[in-house]
């Protein structure tokens, strides 16, 4: 069996990618959701760190590269279809985490209320400070 | 304001459709990954159980339709860049709650193991008992 034979059970999609769900291990919360391709996923597996694969950009993401909010890798997880990675992380650089390029702790901070979008986290650092 | 405005706040991809993480409200894990379009996300929002876009099948997906194993859904949200939705839900049918099509809990059952993917999450009633 080859080494990257687990690579090659992900079903990839028609551009190569497939969906990441990033889970903070500590929390359970969702932090964010993202995209990989198969260089992404297997940097990912072998530096226990997150690499994504930025669609608009059309390369490789260090999470972390520009802000210093790396993520820790502690489980990599496929789903029954073979076609979607959830990430167990620890979220660094910042206490409490800070995932999202708006400064907070998750991506999903709009909540559906009485027929509007609702941010309800708060903004834990000016993004103008984290992006130099 | 019209009613549905914030379904057009959505950003729905070239099929019309936005990725969508279902997360058990009381536990924080992390359920299953499905597709909705804007009448999936809208009757969703309306009935308060999860309705998602079968891509397979073409069609909505009342989820437990087949199965009983119908989620509550308790939150909507939405992402940062309003392009993917994540529910807190219940998920109802069977104690503990059982979400996979295989009869598990999660669809997320399987771990990156020393370079292979391993089941850890045990089968929690026969699928074929599920599926009549």
């Amino acid at each position: 069996m080859r080494p990257m034979d687990w690579l090659d059970s992900v079903k990839w999609d028609a551009q190569g990618l497939v969906p990441v769900i990033a889970q903070e291990a500590s929390s359970g919360d969702v932090l964010m959701f993202a995209w990989m391709n198969r260089e992404a996923l297997a940097r990912t597996a072998e530096a226990g760190r997150a690499v994504y694969f930025s669609r608009s950009r059309g390369r490789l993401w260090h999470k972390g590269e520009e802000s210093g909010h790396v993520q820790t890798v502690h489980e990599i997880r496929l789903d029954c279809d073979n076609d979607v990675v959830l990430l167990k992380v620890t979220q660094q650089g910042h206490e409490p985490g800070i995932a999202c390029h708006t400064g907070r702790h998750s991506c999903f901070f709009q909540r559906l209320e009485n027929g509007r979008w609702q941010p309800v986290e708060p903004v834990l650092k000016d993004p103008e400070s984290i992006y130099r």
